[in-house]
Protein backbone atom coordinates (compact mmCIF):
# COMPACT_ATOMS: atom_id res chain seq x y z
CA UNK A 1 0.00 0.00 0.00
CA UNK A 2 1.03 3.31 -0.95
CA UNK A 3 2.60 5.32 2.39
CA UNK A 4 1.71 9.16 1.94
CA UNK A 5 3.84 11.35 3.74
CA UNK A 6 1.24 13.64 5.14
CA UNK A 7 -2.62 12.83 5.28
CA UNK A 8 -4.75 16.06 5.73
CA UNK A 9 -7.97 14.94 6.77
CA UNK A 10 -10.32 18.10 5.75
CA UNK A 11 -11.08 20.25 3.12
CA UNK A 12 -12.17 23.92 4.84
CA UNK A 13 -9.26 26.48 5.18
CA UNK A 14 -6.90 24.34 7.39
CA UNK A 15 -6.72 21.59 5.33
CA UNK A 16 -6.49 23.25 1.92
CA UNK A 17 -3.74 25.54 3.43
CA UNK A 18 -1.97 22.34 5.25
CA UNK A 19 -1.76 20.68 1.99
CA UNK A 20 -0.87 23.10 -0.46
CA UNK A 21 1.89 23.83 2.17
CA UNK A 22 3.02 20.44 2.48
CA UNK A 23 2.99 20.58 -1.56
CA UNK A 24 5.62 23.29 -1.01
CA UNK A 25 8.07 21.10 1.21
CA UNK A 26 7.77 18.17 -1.57
CA UNK A 27 5.82 15.76 0.13
CA UNK A 28 3.37 13.38 -0.83
CA UNK A 29 0.22 13.78 0.51
CA UNK A 30 -3.37 12.41 0.85
CA UNK A 31 -6.27 15.25 1.12
CA UNK A 32 -9.65 13.88 2.01
CA UNK A 33 -12.85 15.54 2.16
CA UNK A 34 -14.97 17.33 -0.46
CA UNK A 35 -13.70 18.72 -4.05
CA UNK A 36 -16.62 21.54 -2.89
CA UNK A 37 -13.94 22.47 -0.04
CA UNK A 38 -16.43 22.92 3.48
CA UNK A 39 -19.58 23.69 3.24
CA UNK A 40 -19.16 26.45 5.87
CA UNK A 41 -17.22 27.96 3.86
CA UNK A 42 -19.34 27.86 0.26
CA UNK A 43 -23.05 28.69 2.54
CA UNK A 44 -20.85 31.62 4.38
CA UNK A 45 -22.54 35.35 3.54
CA UNK A 46 -19.60 37.99 3.16
CA UNK A 47 -16.68 37.43 4.73
CA UNK A 48 -15.06 40.84 5.37
CA UNK A 49 -11.46 39.95 7.37
CA UNK A 50 -9.92 36.69 5.39
CA UNK A 51 -6.49 39.67 4.95
CA UNK A 52 -6.37 39.58 0.67
CA UNK A 53 -9.73 39.00 -0.23
CA UNK A 54 -12.05 41.65 0.14
CA UNK A 55 -15.70 41.56 1.20
CA UNK A 56 -16.16 38.08 -0.29
CA UNK A 57 -18.66 36.03 -0.27
CA UNK A 58 -18.59 32.41 0.69
CA UNK A 59 -18.75 30.18 -2.18
CA UNK A 60 -16.14 33.07 -3.88
CA UNK A 61 -13.74 31.84 -1.38
CA UNK A 62 -14.09 28.18 -1.33
CA UNK A 63 -13.23 28.47 -5.47
CA UNK A 64 -9.93 30.54 -4.78
CA UNK A 65 -9.19 28.31 -2.31
CA UNK A 66 -9.90 25.16 -4.34
CA UNK A 67 -8.17 26.84 -7.61
CA UNK A 68 -5.03 27.51 -5.56
CA UNK A 69 -5.01 24.04 -4.32
CA UNK A 70 -5.54 22.74 -7.79
CA UNK A 71 -2.65 24.74 -8.67
CA UNK A 72 -0.62 23.47 -6.92
CA UNK A 73 -1.48 19.91 -8.12
CA UNK A 74 -3.33 18.82 -4.66
CA UNK A 75 -6.05 16.65 -5.30
CA UNK A 76 -9.31 16.10 -3.14
CA UNK A 77 -9.98 12.12 -2.46
CA UNK A 78 -13.95 11.72 -1.91
CA UNK A 79 -14.29 10.19 1.14
CA UNK A 80 -15.41 9.81 5.03
CA UNK A 81 -12.53 8.91 7.33
CA UNK A 82 -14.31 6.30 9.86
CA UNK A 83 -11.23 5.90 12.20
CA UNK A 84 -7.54 6.72 12.58
CA UNK A 85 -5.28 4.35 13.90
CA UNK A 86 -0.91 5.19 15.44
CA UNK A 87 0.71 2.12 14.38
CA UNK A 88 3.82 3.89 16.21
CA UNK A 89 5.92 4.54 12.78
CA UNK A 90 2.50 5.25 10.54
CA UNK A 91 -1.14 5.92 10.80
CA UNK A 92 -3.52 3.44 9.56
CA UNK A 93 -6.73 5.60 7.83
CA UNK A 94 -9.51 3.39 8.11
CA UNK A 95 -12.23 5.70 5.49
CA UNK A 96 -15.95 4.40 3.96
CA UNK A 97 -14.07 3.73 0.78
CA UNK A 98 -10.91 2.00 1.86
CA UNK A 99 -7.78 2.25 3.45
CA UNK A 100 -5.25 4.47 3.62
CA UNK A 101 -1.65 4.73 5.77
CA UNK A 102 0.81 7.91 6.35
CA UNK A 103 3.67 8.77 7.99
CA UNK A 104 1.44 11.86 9.94
CA UNK A 105 -1.85 13.32 9.64
CA UNK A 106 -3.18 16.40 10.40
CA UNK A 107 -6.71 16.70 11.12
CA UNK A 108 -8.10 19.38 10.11
CA UNK A 109 -12.39 18.22 10.27
CA UNK A 110 -14.11 21.47 10.83
CA UNK A 111 -16.89 21.30 14.18
CA UNK A 112 -20.13 20.72 13.50
CA UNK A 113 -22.90 20.73 16.22
CA UNK A 114 -22.79 17.42 16.52
CA UNK A 115 -24.15 16.33 19.79
CA UNK A 116 -24.21 12.36 20.24
CA UNK A 117 -27.57 10.89 21.40
CA UNK A 118 -28.33 10.07 24.38
CA UNK A 119 -26.56 6.33 24.50
CA UNK A 120 -24.70 6.49 21.31
CA UNK A 121 -21.23 6.92 22.62
CA UNK A 122 -21.67 4.05 25.36
CA UNK A 123 -23.21 1.42 22.70
CA UNK A 124 -20.43 2.73 20.61
CA UNK A 125 -18.60 -0.76 18.65
CA UNK A 126 -21.19 -2.78 21.04
CA UNK A 127 -23.90 -2.24 18.34
CA UNK A 128 -23.37 1.69 16.89
CA UNK A 129 -21.42 1.99 14.48
CA UNK A 130 -19.95 4.89 11.64
CA UNK A 131 -19.07 3.03 9.46
CA UNK A 132 -21.88 0.63 7.18
CA UNK A 133 -19.03 -0.32 4.66
CA UNK A 134 -16.66 -1.49 7.32
CA UNK A 135 -18.72 -3.50 9.51
CA UNK A 136 -20.86 -5.09 6.42
CA UNK A 137 -19.12 -8.54 6.56
CA UNK A 138 -20.84 -9.09 10.64
CA UNK A 139 -24.44 -8.25 9.24
CA UNK A 140 -25.17 -11.28 7.28
CA UNK A 141 -28.55 -12.56 7.93
CA UNK A 142 -28.87 -9.61 10.58
CA UNK A 143 -30.96 -6.35 10.64
CA UNK A 144 -29.87 -2.90 10.86
CA UNK A 145 -30.68 0.56 11.02
CA UNK A 146 -28.95 3.62 8.97
CA UNK A 147 -29.40 7.16 10.27
CA UNK A 148 -28.55 8.91 7.09
CA UNK A 149 -27.00 12.39 6.52
CA UNK A 150 -26.11 12.62 3.29
CA UNK A 151 -27.25 11.26 -0.34
CA UNK A 152 -23.87 9.26 -0.39
CA UNK A 153 -24.69 7.13 2.23
CA UNK A 154 -27.82 5.59 0.02
CA UNK A 155 -24.59 3.59 -1.75
CA UNK A 156 -23.52 2.29 2.05
CA UNK A 157 -27.06 1.03 2.39
CA UNK A 158 -27.41 -0.54 -1.13
CA UNK A 159 -23.86 -2.49 0.27
CA UNK A 160 -25.07 -3.53 3.69
CA UNK A 161 -28.24 -4.76 2.26
CA UNK A 162 -26.25 -7.40 -0.04
CA UNK A 163 -25.26 -9.32 3.25
CA UNK A 164 -28.05 -7.69 5.81
CA UNK A 165 -31.49 -9.85 5.61
CA UNK A 166 -33.09 -6.41 5.68
CA UNK A 167 -32.33 -2.30 6.48
CA UNK A 168 -34.28 0.42 7.30
CA UNK A 169 -32.89 3.56 6.24
CA UNK A 170 -33.99 6.55 8.37
CA UNK A 171 -32.48 10.00 6.04
CA UNK A 172 -32.29 13.29 8.03
CA UNK A 173 -32.05 14.70 5.00
CA UNK A 174 -34.49 15.48 1.76
CA UNK A 175 -34.31 12.13 0.21
CA UNK A 176 -35.40 11.53 -3.15
CA UNK A 177 -34.22 8.27 -3.79
CA UNK A 178 -35.00 4.92 -4.92
CA UNK A 179 -33.38 2.30 -2.33
CA UNK A 180 -36.33 -0.59 -2.51
CA UNK A 181 -35.42 -4.44 -2.12
CA UNK A 182 -35.03 -5.27 1.41
CA UNK A 183 -33.94 -1.77 2.36
CA UNK A 184 -36.91 -0.44 4.07
CA UNK A 185 -36.78 3.58 4.19
CA UNK A 186 -38.92 5.53 6.56
CA UNK A 187 -38.86 9.21 5.99
CA UNK A 188 -39.52 12.25 8.71
CA UNK A 189 -38.45 10.14 11.37
CA UNK A 190 -36.86 12.43 14.56
CA UNK A 191 -34.60 9.89 16.52
CA UNK A 192 -34.37 10.54 19.87
CA UNK A 193 -32.38 7.81 21.99
CA UNK A 194 -30.28 4.90 21.68
CA UNK A 195 -30.53 1.69 23.95
CA UNK A 196 -29.28 -1.94 23.99
CA UNK A 197 -32.12 -3.93 24.71
CA UNK A 198 -32.58 -7.89 25.21
CA UNK A 199 -32.76 -8.44 21.27
CA UNK A 200 -30.77 -6.09 19.94
CA UNK A 201 -30.60 -2.44 19.69
CA UNK A 202 -33.11 -0.41 20.31
CA UNK A 203 -33.65 3.15 18.40
CA UNK A 204 -36.45 5.24 19.93
CA UNK A 205 -38.12 8.14 17.89
CA UNK A 206 -40.65 10.85 18.13
CA UNK A 207 -43.42 8.86 17.85
CA UNK A 208 -42.18 4.99 18.59
CA UNK A 209 -39.20 2.81 18.42
CA UNK A 210 -37.28 0.45 15.91
CA UNK A 211 -35.30 -2.42 16.85
CA UNK A 212 -32.32 -4.31 14.99
CA UNK A 213 -29.38 -6.11 15.58
CA UNK A 214 -27.41 -2.65 14.95
CA UNK A 215 -27.77 0.97 14.59
CA UNK A 216 -25.11 2.71 11.39
CA UNK A 217 -24.74 6.15 12.59
CA UNK A 218 -23.81 8.08 8.69
CA UNK A 219 -22.85 11.84 9.81
CA UNK A 220 -20.84 13.39 7.83
CA UNK A 221 -18.29 13.92 10.96
CA UNK A 222 -17.75 12.01 13.57
CA UNK A 223 -16.44 13.39 17.44
CA UNK A 224 -12.45 13.95 17.02
CA UNK A 225 -12.31 11.55 19.98
CA UNK A 226 -14.08 8.80 18.32
CA UNK A 227 -11.73 9.18 15.15
CA UNK A 228 -8.70 9.01 17.04
CA UNK A 229 -8.64 6.72 19.60
CA UNK A 230 -6.60 8.12 22.63
CA UNK A 231 -6.59 11.72 21.18
CA UNK A 232 -6.22 14.33 24.02
CA UNK A 233 -9.25 16.96 24.44
CA UNK A 234 -9.78 19.80 25.83
CA UNK A 235 -13.46 19.94 26.13
CA UNK A 236 -15.17 19.83 22.50
CA UNK A 237 -11.64 20.75 20.90
CA UNK A 238 -8.69 19.01 20.18
CA UNK A 239 -5.91 19.84 22.52
CA UNK A 240 -2.89 21.13 20.82
CA UNK A 241 0.13 23.23 21.61
CA UNK A 242 1.24 26.11 18.99
CA UNK A 243 2.94 23.66 16.82
CA UNK A 244 -0.73 22.35 16.46
CA UNK A 245 1.54 18.94 18.07
CA UNK A 246 -1.37 16.75 19.34
CA UNK A 247 -1.03 14.04 22.34
CA UNK A 248 -0.07 11.68 19.74
CA UNK A 249 3.52 11.89 18.07
CA UNK A 250 3.23 12.78 14.27
CA UNK A 251 -0.84 13.85 14.79
CA UNK A 252 -1.40 17.98 14.18
CA UNK A 253 -4.73 19.15 13.92
CA UNK A 254 -6.06 22.82 12.60
CA UNK A 255 -8.36 24.76 12.19
CA UNK A 256 -11.94 24.71 14.23
CA UNK A 257 -11.05 21.90 15.86
CA UNK A 258 -8.75 23.05 17.79
CA UNK A 259 -10.81 25.99 18.91
CA UNK A 260 -12.51 29.15 18.96
CA UNK A 261 -12.03 31.73 16.94
CA UNK A 262 -13.99 30.08 14.37
CA UNK A 263 -12.24 32.29 11.63
CA UNK A 264 -11.29 30.97 8.24
CA UNK A 265 -7.82 33.22 8.11
CA UNK A 266 -7.21 31.22 11.49
CA UNK A 267 -8.11 28.04 10.64
CA UNK A 268 -5.71 28.86 7.71
CA UNK A 269 -2.46 29.89 9.42
CA UNK A 270 -2.95 26.56 12.02
CA UNK A 271 -3.04 24.54 8.88
CA UNK A 272 0.55 26.20 7.54
CA UNK A 273 1.80 25.69 10.76
CA UNK A 274 0.57 21.89 11.20
CA UNK A 275 2.17 21.21 8.00
CA UNK A 276 5.49 22.42 8.52
CA UNK A 277 5.41 20.41 12.04
CA UNK A 278 4.31 17.30 10.37
CA UNK A 279 7.13 18.14 7.70
CA UNK A 280 9.73 18.33 10.97
CA UNK A 281 8.02 15.36 12.42
CA UNK A 282 8.85 13.41 8.79
CA UNK A 283 12.44 14.64 8.87
CA UNK A 284 13.18 13.35 12.48
CA UNK A 285 11.71 9.90 11.22
CA UNK A 286 14.31 10.07 8.69
CA UNK A 287 17.50 10.90 11.14
CA UNK A 288 16.30 8.31 14.17
CA UNK B 1 -5.95 62.55 24.63
CA UNK B 2 -7.79 60.10 23.10
CA UNK B 3 -7.81 56.68 23.80
CA UNK B 4 -8.21 53.91 21.44
CA UNK B 5 -9.48 50.99 22.31
CA UNK B 6 -6.49 48.91 20.08
CA UNK B 7 -2.98 49.78 19.29
CA UNK B 8 -1.86 47.73 16.54
CA UNK B 9 2.09 47.57 16.23
CA UNK B 10 3.20 46.86 13.02
CA UNK B 11 1.62 46.82 9.50
CA UNK B 12 2.95 42.88 7.92
CA UNK B 13 0.06 40.41 7.53
CA UNK B 14 -0.41 40.33 11.14
CA UNK B 15 -0.77 43.61 12.06
CA UNK B 16 -3.19 44.42 9.21
CA UNK B 17 -5.12 41.06 10.17
CA UNK B 18 -5.34 42.73 13.23
CA UNK B 19 -6.64 45.74 12.19
CA UNK B 20 -9.10 45.11 10.04
CA UNK B 21 -10.79 42.78 12.30
CA UNK B 22 -10.96 45.14 14.96
CA UNK B 23 -13.08 47.29 12.46
CA UNK B 24 -15.39 44.34 11.84
CA UNK B 25 -15.75 44.37 15.83
CA UNK B 26 -16.35 47.79 15.87
CA UNK B 27 -13.07 49.20 18.12
CA UNK B 28 -11.05 52.55 17.60
CA UNK B 29 -7.75 51.42 16.08
CA UNK B 30 -4.52 53.00 16.43
CA UNK B 31 -2.33 50.88 13.41
CA UNK B 32 1.53 52.11 13.61
CA UNK B 33 3.79 51.49 11.30
CA UNK B 34 4.35 51.94 7.58
CA UNK B 35 2.11 52.95 4.49
CA UNK B 36 3.81 50.09 2.42
CA UNK B 37 3.18 47.40 4.81
CA UNK B 38 6.31 45.83 5.50
CA UNK B 39 9.35 45.52 3.89
CA UNK B 40 9.67 41.85 4.29
CA UNK B 41 6.68 41.72 3.02
CA UNK B 42 7.16 43.99 -0.51
CA UNK B 43 10.46 42.20 -1.28
CA UNK B 44 9.93 38.89 -1.31
CA UNK B 45 9.81 37.14 -4.34
CA UNK B 46 6.78 34.62 -5.21
CA UNK B 47 4.40 33.86 -2.55
CA UNK B 48 2.97 29.97 -3.12
CA UNK B 49 1.31 28.88 -0.03
CA UNK B 50 -0.98 32.58 1.25
CA UNK B 51 -4.46 30.16 0.53
CA UNK B 52 -6.29 32.16 -1.38
CA UNK B 53 -3.62 34.67 -2.97
CA UNK B 54 -1.61 31.92 -5.54
CA UNK B 55 1.58 32.39 -7.19
CA UNK B 56 1.94 36.30 -5.88
CA UNK B 57 4.35 38.47 -5.70
CA UNK B 58 5.55 40.24 -2.35
CA UNK B 59 5.01 43.33 -3.48
CA UNK B 60 1.57 42.32 -5.27
CA UNK B 61 0.80 40.58 -1.43
CA UNK B 62 1.41 44.11 0.12
CA UNK B 63 -0.56 45.94 -2.37
CA UNK B 64 -3.89 43.40 -1.53
CA UNK B 65 -3.49 43.95 1.88
CA UNK B 66 -3.11 47.41 2.23
CA UNK B 67 -5.93 48.04 -0.26
CA UNK B 68 -8.16 45.57 1.77
CA UNK B 69 -7.56 47.71 4.70
CA UNK B 70 -8.15 50.59 3.35
CA UNK B 71 -10.92 49.56 1.81
CA UNK B 72 -12.67 48.86 5.58
CA UNK B 73 -11.40 52.04 6.80
CA UNK B 74 -8.05 51.33 8.45
CA UNK B 75 -5.74 54.36 8.56
CA UNK B 76 -1.71 53.96 8.90
CA UNK B 77 -0.02 55.76 11.41
CA UNK B 78 3.35 56.49 10.30
CA UNK B 79 5.73 56.32 13.56
CA UNK B 80 8.20 54.25 15.25
CA UNK B 81 7.16 53.34 19.03
CA UNK B 82 9.97 53.74 21.19
CA UNK B 83 8.50 52.29 24.62
CA UNK B 84 4.94 50.81 25.30
CA UNK B 85 4.23 50.93 29.22
CA UNK B 86 1.25 49.17 30.96
CA UNK B 87 -0.53 52.06 33.22
CA UNK B 88 -2.88 49.11 34.51
CA UNK B 89 -6.17 50.33 33.17
CA UNK B 90 -4.93 51.49 29.77
CA UNK B 91 -1.41 51.50 27.94
CA UNK B 92 0.85 54.53 27.18
CA UNK B 93 2.78 54.16 23.55
CA UNK B 94 6.01 56.25 23.49
CA UNK B 95 6.33 57.08 19.81
CA UNK B 96 9.04 59.52 17.95
CA UNK B 97 6.09 61.72 16.88
CA UNK B 98 4.45 61.66 20.24
CA UNK B 99 2.70 59.91 22.63
CA UNK B 100 -0.88 57.80 22.31
CA UNK B 101 -2.76 55.75 24.96
CA UNK B 102 -4.86 52.84 23.99
CA UNK B 103 -6.91 49.95 26.24
CA UNK B 104 -5.37 47.63 24.62
CA UNK B 105 -2.38 46.45 22.49
CA UNK B 106 -1.28 44.11 20.00
CA UNK B 107 2.53 43.61 18.99
CA UNK B 108 2.96 42.83 15.42
CA UNK B 109 6.11 44.06 14.70
CA UNK B 110 8.05 41.05 13.01
CA UNK B 111 11.45 39.79 13.68
CA UNK B 112 14.64 41.61 12.02
CA UNK B 113 18.23 39.71 12.43
CA UNK B 114 18.39 42.42 15.03
CA UNK B 115 21.46 41.62 17.44
CA UNK B 116 22.35 44.39 20.24
CA UNK B 117 26.00 45.92 19.75
CA UNK B 118 28.13 44.16 23.05
CA UNK B 119 27.72 46.66 25.54
CA UNK B 120 24.63 48.17 24.34
CA UNK B 121 21.86 45.96 26.83
CA UNK B 122 23.81 47.18 29.25
CA UNK B 123 23.90 50.81 29.11
CA UNK B 124 20.09 51.41 27.80
CA UNK B 125 19.21 53.95 29.66
CA UNK B 126 22.51 54.78 30.55
CA UNK B 127 24.24 56.39 27.89
CA UNK B 128 22.61 54.30 24.87
CA UNK B 129 19.53 55.34 23.75
CA UNK B 130 16.72 54.78 21.38
CA UNK B 131 14.68 57.39 20.38
CA UNK B 132 16.91 60.81 19.81
CA UNK B 133 12.92 62.65 19.97
CA UNK B 134 12.61 62.05 23.40
CA UNK B 135 15.84 62.66 24.59
CA UNK B 136 16.88 65.71 23.45
CA UNK B 137 16.09 67.76 26.13
CA UNK B 138 18.66 65.81 27.94
CA UNK B 139 21.09 66.96 25.47
CA UNK B 140 21.41 70.74 26.20
CA UNK B 141 24.78 71.71 25.44
CA UNK B 142 26.28 67.72 25.30
CA UNK B 143 27.39 65.78 22.72
CA UNK B 144 25.53 62.96 21.20
CA UNK B 145 26.28 60.06 18.23
CA UNK B 146 23.54 58.84 16.01
CA UNK B 147 23.58 54.98 14.46
CA UNK B 148 20.97 55.95 11.74
CA UNK B 149 18.97 53.35 9.93
CA UNK B 150 17.09 55.25 7.66
CA UNK B 151 16.38 58.36 6.06
CA UNK B 152 13.71 58.95 8.11
CA UNK B 153 16.62 59.64 10.94
CA UNK B 154 18.16 62.64 9.53
CA UNK B 155 14.93 64.71 10.74
CA UNK B 156 15.39 63.07 14.32
CA UNK B 157 19.51 64.07 14.31
CA UNK B 158 18.38 67.53 12.75
CA UNK B 159 15.96 68.21 16.77
CA UNK B 160 18.44 66.91 18.53
CA UNK B 161 21.04 68.86 17.19
CA UNK B 162 19.09 72.04 17.70
CA UNK B 163 19.51 71.09 21.58
CA UNK B 164 22.95 69.23 21.62
CA UNK B 165 26.13 71.13 21.18
CA UNK B 166 27.00 69.01 18.31
CA UNK B 167 25.88 65.62 16.89
CA UNK B 168 28.29 62.96 15.30
CA UNK B 169 25.50 60.92 12.46
CA UNK B 170 26.42 57.87 11.60
CA UNK B 171 24.32 56.10 8.72
CA UNK B 172 23.98 52.44 8.19
CA UNK B 173 22.17 52.95 5.04
CA UNK B 174 22.82 54.47 1.51
CA UNK B 175 23.20 58.00 2.74
CA UNK B 176 22.77 60.96 0.12
CA UNK B 177 21.44 63.62 2.87
CA UNK B 178 22.18 67.12 3.67
CA UNK B 179 23.29 67.04 7.37
CA UNK B 180 25.23 70.04 8.49
CA UNK B 181 25.66 72.75 10.64
CA UNK B 182 26.34 71.01 14.62
CA UNK B 183 25.66 67.46 12.67
CA UNK B 184 29.41 65.99 11.18
CA UNK B 185 28.63 62.94 9.02
CA UNK B 186 30.52 59.93 9.41
CA UNK B 187 29.99 57.47 6.19
CA UNK B 188 30.96 54.09 5.88
CA UNK B 189 31.70 53.52 9.35
CA UNK B 190 30.89 49.74 11.03
CA UNK B 191 30.04 50.15 14.60
CA UNK B 192 31.10 47.19 16.64
CA UNK B 193 30.98 47.68 20.39
CA UNK B 194 29.82 50.44 22.79
CA UNK B 195 30.91 50.96 26.32
CA UNK B 196 31.03 53.69 29.24
CA UNK B 197 34.53 55.28 29.87
CA UNK B 198 35.32 57.97 32.34
CA UNK B 199 34.19 61.02 30.24
CA UNK B 200 31.06 59.82 28.54
CA UNK B 201 30.38 57.03 26.33
CA UNK B 202 32.44 55.51 23.51
CA UNK B 203 31.77 53.80 20.64
CA UNK B 204 34.46 51.48 18.72
CA UNK B 205 33.99 51.07 15.42
CA UNK B 206 36.38 48.85 12.68
CA UNK B 207 38.58 51.48 12.71
CA UNK B 208 38.50 53.47 15.80
CA UNK B 209 36.67 54.71 18.30
CA UNK B 210 34.16 58.35 18.74
CA UNK B 211 33.10 59.48 22.13
CA UNK B 212 30.55 61.51 22.99
CA UNK B 213 27.82 62.22 26.33
CA UNK B 214 25.08 59.87 24.52
CA UNK B 215 24.63 57.12 22.16
CA UNK B 216 21.77 57.10 19.95
CA UNK B 217 20.89 53.85 18.02
CA UNK B 218 17.92 54.37 15.57
CA UNK B 219 17.17 51.21 14.13
CA UNK B 220 13.79 50.39 12.56
CA UNK B 221 12.77 47.49 15.41
CA UNK B 222 13.53 47.67 18.84
CA UNK B 223 13.50 44.41 20.93
CA UNK B 224 10.27 43.43 21.99
CA UNK B 225 11.79 43.07 24.90
CA UNK B 226 12.80 46.53 25.55
CA UNK B 227 10.27 47.57 23.88
CA UNK B 228 7.45 46.85 26.55
CA UNK B 229 9.27 46.43 30.16
CA UNK B 230 7.94 42.86 32.22
CA UNK B 231 7.03 41.39 28.98
CA UNK B 232 7.87 37.53 29.37
CA UNK B 233 10.06 36.36 26.50
CA UNK B 234 10.80 32.69 24.87
CA UNK B 235 14.03 33.35 23.59
CA UNK B 236 13.90 36.14 21.33
CA UNK B 237 10.34 35.50 20.92
CA UNK B 238 7.06 36.95 22.84
CA UNK B 239 5.67 34.61 24.87
CA UNK B 240 2.21 33.62 24.05
CA UNK B 241 -0.96 31.19 24.70
CA UNK B 242 -3.11 29.89 22.21
CA UNK B 243 -5.32 33.25 22.27
CA UNK B 244 -1.71 35.23 21.78
CA UNK B 245 -1.96 36.65 25.41
CA UNK B 246 1.16 37.69 26.49
CA UNK B 247 2.08 37.83 30.47
CA UNK B 248 0.98 41.39 30.50
CA UNK B 249 -3.14 41.45 30.21
CA UNK B 250 -4.55 43.85 27.80
CA UNK B 251 -0.99 42.95 25.23
CA UNK B 252 -1.22 40.66 22.64
CA UNK B 253 1.30 39.46 20.28
CA UNK B 254 0.62 38.11 16.64
CA UNK B 255 2.87 37.37 13.81
CA UNK B 256 6.91 36.54 13.71
CA UNK B 257 7.60 38.19 16.92
CA UNK B 258 5.42 35.36 18.60
CA UNK B 259 7.90 32.64 16.70
CA UNK B 260 8.58 29.91 13.71
CA UNK B 261 7.29 29.23 11.48
CA UNK B 262 7.77 32.81 10.07
CA UNK B 263 5.01 32.80 7.07
CA UNK B 264 2.52 35.21 5.90
CA UNK B 265 -0.97 33.29 6.34
CA UNK B 266 0.39 32.19 10.07
CA UNK B 267 0.98 35.76 11.26
CA UNK B 268 -2.48 37.02 9.23
CA UNK B 269 -4.27 34.12 11.74
CA UNK B 270 -2.32 35.25 14.59
CA UNK B 271 -3.20 38.96 14.08
CA UNK B 272 -7.26 37.61 13.71
CA UNK B 273 -6.69 35.51 17.08
CA UNK B 274 -4.76 38.18 18.73
CA UNK B 275 -7.50 41.03 18.08
CA UNK B 276 -10.36 38.87 18.98
CA UNK B 277 -8.85 38.31 22.16
CA UNK B 278 -8.30 42.22 22.59
CA UNK B 279 -11.91 42.54 22.40
CA UNK B 280 -12.78 39.98 24.76
CA UNK B 281 -10.20 41.70 27.13
CA UNK B 282 -12.21 44.97 26.43
CA UNK B 283 -15.47 43.67 27.54
CA UNK B 284 -14.05 42.30 30.64
CA UNK B 285 -12.96 45.72 31.38
CA UNK B 286 -16.54 47.27 30.57
CA UNK B 287 -18.08 44.42 32.89
CA UNK B 288 -15.73 45.00 35.45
Amino acid sequence: MERYDIAVIGTGPAGLEAAITAKVRNKSVLLLGSKGSSDKVAKAHTIQNYLGLPEVSGDKMAQAFLDHAKGMGVTITEDKVNAVYSMGQYFAIQCHGGDYEASSVIIAAGMTAMKPFPGEMENLGRGVSYCATCDAALYKGRTAIILAYSKEDEEEAEFLAERAENVTYIPQYEYDGKLGGNIIVKKDIKPVSIEQIANGMQLTVEDGTFVADGIFILRQQIAPSQLVPGLAMDGNHVQVDRQMATNIPGLFAAGDITGTPYQYIKAAGEGNVAALSAVSYLNSLKNK
